[in-house]
């Protein structure tokens, strides 16, 4: 995606954490998406009554995902607690959304598909924590 | 707010923390347009360049809140751990956003008034993880 | 909410239309929350199956309320031509969802409470589009 | 993007703008992340008080993007006025954007890849109200 170079050009000097920063940026848009198309898939199943609980948590984690998605594209003086602890919380948000997809898994390939993104963007928060 | 008589006829049994959860959601959307118009002061006021540090944690904080708002006014199944999470990231951004609006208050009036809305969010998600 | 007092404390020389965009914001907040929650609320029904297309628009409605109270919240320098857009965006929005929430005002009433925020969010914008 | 995969797995029938809607969030979602951090690079120039007013329309052309993001994912029995309108206000803040940024290209790097990024959203946008 084209914001990434943006964010390169970004007039102070990189952090040391600006590349964790930009594939976590990258992985919460792509999983908020997901999630956004995985609820959105489910509503319309027949079986919709059985996904309740599928649909509200990938609501909570698209919210959480693209908040999380601003926060670390954003490079200005960064308040390092509340960078940490959205992205904390975006790697909660997909554990638990991972959880509830796999439960689905086997009958909606939707669900299994969402479970390995918000598996994918998890690795990329704990990235961003490890540093 | 009207949307809290929408949450009071949700057809679930209410959880034990349905109110606690509504105060922060409540707290939550006034805290997160107190920061995206607090952010949009900043911007226009003489002394800009003195002001970036407290625009972008005003604009995390808004991204956190207004993602927390929606997190905490949904009743259907949650993922506890998940709904936990968020407004744990939301207590320390407020907290954040107070601190650095609390260095500007005494020349920018809104930057004042945005360090209280903080700390009253704050208080409002401490209450929903005393539970 | 207080976030109004913050507005009116914005450094720049207030619009001649501040007080209507403020009233807008305000309805958009309320509206934002009220369809998130009558989606939340519609998605625990027993008869959720017939109740997905108001989920849908439930959804995309609080997606553009949301957007919108920030957009009518910020004064610095605004470029008319987006404001505008982003208010009429909001008020079809709140016409469409209105409409689908009345065709299940007589058996749920939070559509009906829903429908309600919707068409008074619908005139707070159409006080902006009329300046 | 793999959220592709995951609307393409809708069960819905695909309606006959499902490939144009798709191509819309892809570049919404882009653009949404490049306005964020155009703005955010901004904050950060040197001549900051000379970019407040890009600064402003950046941050409103985000959230229309991230809201017509979210809008034009989901498949589920949309409300064709919703979605054209948020369309609509999409390309229009695209434009309001890029005729920003371009004031700009020449000195700030950022601003000349926004205005683009901002351009191919508008065509996106374009694409879909032409059906």
């Amino acid at each position: 995606m084209t914001f990434r170079e943006i964010v390169e050009l970004h007039p102070a000097p990189p952090s040391e954490i600006r590349e964790v920063l930009l594939r976590c940026a990258e992985e919460c848009l792509d999983c908020g998406a997901s999630c956004t198309a995985c609820a959105d898939a489910s509503l319309s199943e027949s079986d919709v009554q059985e996904l309740m609980r599928v649909i509200r948590v990938c609501l909570d984690c698209a919210d959480v995902c693209d908040a999380t998605a601003r926060i670390a594209t954003r490079q200005s003086s960064p308040d390092k607690r509340l960078v940490r602890a959205a992205v904390e919380a975006c790697a909660t948000a997909c554990v638990a959304c991972a959880e509830e997809c796999d439960r689905h898994a086997a009958h909606h390939e939707h669900c299994r598909i969402c479970a390995g993104v918000c598996r994918r963007c998890k690795a990329a928060c704990d990235d961003v924590l490890a540093r």
